[in-house]
């Protein structure tokens, strides 16, 4: 088999990216390991930036978002028992939050390519990649995991296959250099059966930890509440965890929540993670592959799409005038506005927990923090434009 | 001895106090340790707030500082070899950074404070405080250090007297509750015969550490690089100095650091430090007796002046009403805007200095957040309002 872009996984980044290259006559393939009941099944993040959904719109994969998604405003950012509004829209000249879970966005994605005729091959295994610093990468893989070793023969591949596939340990050790953090915080989250509690997000600081209600749709809440990240779900029960989400986020100003029935839960960790350089001969790392963000900041899909609208264009560039600056400049490019996607991820995960490990000072320039982004037009503007997604850099 | 006010220290906080009270009719006593030359021939802060600029100017303190102060319109942060200007007049709709001396303001507080027949006791010994929790506190002292105990009885004492004099201990250990962080970082400072090398305060990253250029007057310069706190400044030659000094300052735009001989030197610890309540009965707190700040905000000698306009508003309404309301809030009124500031100079101390204890991943951080406040205009609006003062809280 032969293509022009050898594509493993299809998350956000590998399907827009895949996406994006046929509306640019540029053929690809898609190689997945799970199956698409799987990738269009399984809750992740679910708040897009303003860039995301321009770009959804603006190659005709925003019909249903358009219907569906929750668009937002503002966020509310809660303590000390009080609501602050951060209203965005007007922040950011026009920009919203839009609320759209990862799933729906991958469905739509999905359904676009194989309307499209695109090829996408589910349920792969033994996936592998090969002959990275020549000018013919390839792609092993056995087709409904047990089938015979195939092989792609591509122009370039692109690592799409988040945190745990296999693109980026393909970079020699020698070539890429990882930063990472581990935060000594996790969240339980919950989804409900329950109309939403709140016309917008909340992110809320308390001092038994933060707790972030947010909205799947006018049916399904997602809501969370930090917890140590080694905790087991088996300790909490529904009781316990709705006590703490009482507790976390009431207010003087007689808010009520609304509760439901609990029809999912489960702890995640958090992480921080970049590797640098995001390229190695011709095989180009996106999204998960190449950055974690702790989720508090609703950045990781978000820089998913991202990274591959640069990407896009390298290759757009390379097929039509056979340049590869766009190509090789693709790290740094993508690096520049990842850096500053992770520090406002570990800005907002910094302001908005407990941290045990805090002095009493710690916690005083906190709470000081929280007073400042509330009261300061320009502090709230650089957390909303931050939020909304800062602009693209090519 | 009687008198309204008893006001132990003659820094920038007690005297401005006293010359507040003063144009109040409000009648003041200051105690001082050190003597007249003392506290004018101390060199300490340089940098003013524009509310600070616009207090001294409106109550005629102001006068000399009009003709010799060094009004800038910003200030530059420099790193990766490039200087990146932050324009405060602008951002902050036309409020400057004014480099004057403390030491220059002290000067003219103790000028206005004599010609207006003010009571300032200098050199005095054996300070002490009584009867705080009555409506007759008194403060006993021995005059030129010797003489007999003499004391004056007062309606309300304010602490004046910096972080290592007596009043803050004077709050008994039970009521007051203290925040604190020491820093492993510690400023060399230099005083330098030469021109200024540039128009307006250079603060550099780099990784081999900060530096600061600063200037005193057209023919003396402030600069310092960041040491470790504990090092000896008989470690420390001329030629050291001005190695690093051109190492960490140096840019690719051709920029020359200007040489001259240094006439003085000495290396400061960094701490940042604040004391709740700053009240207690009868005695008040104000500037470093109740809170320190790490130096890279430039904010200790405006939050003192800050605190002595709300603590000169309190006695006025006591005197003109007999009402308490205003004192009553002093310390919760003084401690949010306080706590602002010791946010802002330890945001300023983490950003600019390297960290010996950094990982990669937070040295990345530190590099994206300059990169970040310097590409944007909210950021850059958010430090310069910080920079040039947050407005008064009453």
């Amino acid at each position: 088999m032969r293509t022009q872009v050898g594509i493993i996984g299809a998350g956000p980044a590998g399907l827009m990216l895949s996406h994006l290259l046929h509306l640019q006559g540029i053929e690809s393939v898609i190689i997945e390991n799970r199956t698409r009941e799987e990738i269009e099944g399984t809750i992740r993040a679910g708040v897009l930036e303003q860039g995301t959904v321009d770009l959804m719109k603006a190659t005709g994969v925003g019909e249903r978002l358009s219907r569906e998604a929750h668009f937002h405003h503002g966020i509310e950012l809660r303590f000390n028992r009080k609501g602050h509004r951060i209203n965005m829209h007007e922040l950011t000249g026009g920009k919203n939050v839009t609320v759209y879970a990862q799933h729906e966005v991958i469905k739509d994605l999905v359904a676009a390519r194989l309307q499209a005729g695109g090829e996408l091959i589910f349920n792969a295994g033994d996936v592998s990649l090969h002959d990275l610093d020549t000018a013919t990468p390839k792609i092993r893989f056995r087709k409904d995991k047990a089938g015979e070793l195939q092989e792609i023969v591509c122009d370039f591949i692109a690592g799409c296959d988040g945190f745990h596939g296999p693109c980026r340990a393909a970079i020699p050790g020698t070539v890429r250099k990882t930063y990472e953090k581990k935060y000594p915080l996790g969240w339980l989250g919950i989804l409900i059966e329950a109309p939403p509690s709140a016309p917008e997000l909340v992110y809320a600081h308390h001092e038994r930890g933060f707790a972030l209600l947010s909205t799947r749709s006018p049916e399904i809440q997602r809501l969370y509440i930090q917890v140590d990240p080694t905790d087991d779900i088996a300790n909490w029960s529904d009781d316990r965890i709705w006590t703490e989400l009482h507790a976390r986020l009431e207010t003087d100003e007689g808010w009520k929540l609304i509760e439901g029935p609990i029809i999912q839960k489960g702890i995640i960790a958090m992480r921080s993670f970049v590797c640098d350089p995001m390229q190695y001969g011709r095989l180009f790392l996106a999204g998960d592959a190449a950055h974690i963000v702790p989720p508090t900041g609703a950045k990781g899909l978000n820089l998913a799409v991202a990274d591959v609208q640069v990407l896009a264009r390298g290759f757009d560039a390379f097929y039509k005038t056979r340049k590869t600056e766009l190509l090789e400049r693709y790290s740094a490019t993508c690096l520049r506005r990842i850096w500053k996607a992770e520090r406002f991820s570990s800005f907002m995960t910094s302001l908005l927990h407990v941290n045990m490990d805090h002095s009493p000072f710690e916690r005083g320039i906190q709470l000081a923090e929280l007073d400042y982004i509330t009261s300061s037009r320009a502090a709230s503007t650089s957390l909303a434009e931050n939020y909304v997604g800062l602009p693209m850099e090519w």
